[in-house]
């Protein structure tokens, strides 16, 4: 029977990967934890009839085992030493749902080294070190699957490693920060104030009392991350995604936005040309008829445009108990599935040399929106320093006159121009003595 | 080391499942088959990358070995006899696009009989013959892979196996034929007649010179079945799918549509209620403001609520050469990557009594469009027969009245109501003297 290079068909002797019960270590026992062991201790769903073996939940580990929990677990099956299960040679699949890097990524690694699968759905330790862990996996002849990291109950992270890994990834848009979204939305529909949105989402539990990495784009930026590494097998850092919030948005952006027929979305977008790869995290205009501008709420939507299947977009729940638990146990379902293969998923590194473009490099549409001083040769001013910079204007808006202040709200779109122009544009304008702020700057994705 | 009871871990002798070289068989070597072929063959995809193994295209199938194609094969490749690929023991996936049953049925067939694992295009014979050949997959630790049969480069079917497996699946709601969609997106936003827009269908190679599949809901019963197959996994046969086509659509079916904020849509539905399925393909009402409203032209979309995800929906391109090679090279991946792993894919049956609930029992909204005679009286009539089947009216409009033919066109609108008692309505309504026509009928999807 022939072999592969690396590994035998038969596996390494303590690593039963074909026994007819795999067992789970689940570490972690929060919301997501507790959702996860009920799914596969709970009598409606059967994992012997999806993936034809017996799962098992041999252990649980924990930070206190006096505290109640709302799942009841079989004796001895909770533990506070992380070392009974990444020790135990009978656990196959350790599942990961604790979050943080700390103590996550050493667990991670030490179950990985000994060839045990990972479940995880930590976007964090992903997004930091996802391509490092998955050459580790591969070297292992283990799997290292992440449905959960980014999209909640969208498949969107087996999709890329399975279904579309025909394709050559030429772009991804999407909207993979549900805080956000519901803010925007609540902002748009209802003329609410940013603050008092973000209020809102907070006494729903939809944004945590420090809201800052989701109304700053940091979230978004990991889960971006790890998309874009899977798409262009690169290992990419968070810190490469240029990132703008969403706080300086005002309730008049969404009136004007509207008027000229756009929504207003955060968007994370990875694209690909000319060799290099742009990442982006930002409050966008969108057109009002593109299916993007149609995701409410705490809803997702990835858009993935491939070089075969062409764009393919995804809508579903970003997060929550059930959604997150459905990506995991889908996960561990996979990884059932695979156990016994010596074809370990995707290739971290496919070896083409990419690099990151720079923000500034960016070519786009833009919205810009002035308060200016009422006097007439404001707007000759403006377009001239439009002009000198090679950009052209594609609209202008002008309302709101405020004879107190004596000041006007100016709002400009313009046709596709370089960013470094237009941020030299801006300050330009901010030095003109009739300007008295640039409100706002949003980018218009067509 | 521990083996499952039905397979040893080494497998057959005769079947090297971890072999370093993974060899393709390909069936069909028309628009499809091409387009696979250039793709394994092509320099920009490394398979190797992706599943760490080499493949290698072995055998192609073809009628005519005379006839020139747009893609060059290796000396030796070709060829007539499709035995050279079912009994060749070095051959590990066979890739099945020739279409129609007959001989596809057989290959396929013998080719799981000898453990070969396939990749399969066809519809018609996955929707007649699914969950059969899924078993005789599994008892033969072979994979049957069929994500081109549904949804062009939309990946539904690999989700429903594998990404969503943790979910009970409520219901799907689908847009599946881009033939029919490209047409009703035409009739509604330039107020097309139905045989203009089939002709410009047909024309532009959107529709068959016989284009009864498309129109008349077949093809997307094969579809729906699989897709139901898949989800409540028991074996449905197309037969069992109610089924509307939408040539008795007119333009003002449109236009009163759109007045009552609905776009028109042929749907493909199966949901469980109460332990029985209901599976129907017909041209519905759906809310403009749903995502559903918004696929146009050739797209196809599918929305899979499940108990776990809630609902995800997929938007895509449903068909065409590309989009077909993306589904057909991920399978191609995915069987690479489970080869030597003795956990097949789903069960196809699990056990549970679901009954196909007929027709007749559906609850729904209705549109009901009538001709009358312009007489006062008709519309009490009319209300008087829906009164007595106890369904009550939600809107009534009246248009087009026509003093030559003095007749009036009525569009009423009902709130849910059960299908048998709407039927036996319309019935008595033409049985009415006044009632010259019941134009149409539609259901209205909330």
């Amino acid at each position: 029977m022939a072999t592969s290079p690396e590994t035998s068909a038969d596996g390494p002797p303590d690593k039963p990967d074909n026994s007819a019960v795999v067992n789970i270590g689940l570490m972690g026992f929060g919301v997501v934890g507790t959702g996860v062991a009920a799914h596969i201790l709970g009598s409606n769903f059967s994992m012997a009839d999806v993936t034809g073996r017996t799962v098992n939940l041999k252990k649980v580990l924990v930070r206190d085992a006096s505290l109640t929990r709302d799942v009841e677990l079989p004796a001895g099956v909770l533990t506070t030493n992380a070392e009974d299960i990444l020790t135990d040679p009978d656990i196959h699949i350790v599942v990961e749902v604790m979050g943080g890097t700390d103590p996550a990524e050493n667990y991670i690694k030490q179950a990985l080294s000994s060839g045990k699968h990972i479940v995880t759905a930590n976007k964090e330790v992903m997004a930091k070190l996802g391509p490092e862990l998955m050459t580790l996996a591969r070297q292992n002849n283990a799997n290292l699957l992440f449905e959960a990291s980014v999209g909640g109950g969208i498949p969107i992270v087996g999709c890329m490693m399975n279904e579309l890994a025909a394709n050559d990834i030429r772009s991804i848009r999407s909207i993979i920060n549900g805080t956000t979204n519901y803010i925007l939305t609540k902002m748009a529909h209802e003329g609410t104030a940013f603050k008092e949105a973000l209020g809102e989402a907070q006494a729903l539990g939809y944004a945590e009392s420090d809201p800052t990495n989701d109304i700053e784009g940091i979230d978004a930026s990991y889960k971006l991350t790890i998309l874009a590494s899977l798409a262009y097998r690169r290992s990419f850092q968070p810190s490469e995604v240029y990132c703008e919030g969403i706080s300086k948005l005002e309730p008049q952006d969404f009136r004007y936005a509207e008027e000229l027929g756009y929504a207003i979305k955060s968007l994370a977008i990875a694209n690909l040309e000319e060799g290099a790869v742009q990442l982006r995290v930002y409050p966008a205009l969108v057109p009002a008829e593109h299916m993007l501008a149609k995701v409410d709420g705490v809803y997702n939507a990835v858009e993935v445009d491939g070089s075969l299947c062409g764009p393919v977009l995804f809508h579903g729940m970003g997060a929550g108990r059930a959604p997150t638990t459905s990506a995991i146990i889908g996960d561990v379902v996979e990884a059932v599935r695979k156990m016994g293969s010596n074809s370990p998923l995707l290739e971290p590194h496919n070896g083409t040399e990419l690099t990151v473009r720079p923000i500034g490099d960016l070519v786009s549409r833009y919205y810009v929106r002035l308060e200016v001083a009422d006097h007439p040769g404001v707007l000759a001013q403006i377009a001239q320093i439009l002009g000198d910079g090679q950009i052209s204007i594609a609209a202008v808006l002008q309302r709101d006159t405020h004879p107190e202040t004596e000041s006007a709200e100016i709002v400009i779109t313009t046709h596709p121009a370089r960013e470094q122009s237009m941020q030299n544009a801006l300050k330009a304008m901010t030095d003109l003595p009739q300007v008295k702020r640039v409100s706002n700057t949003l980018r218009i994705e067509e």
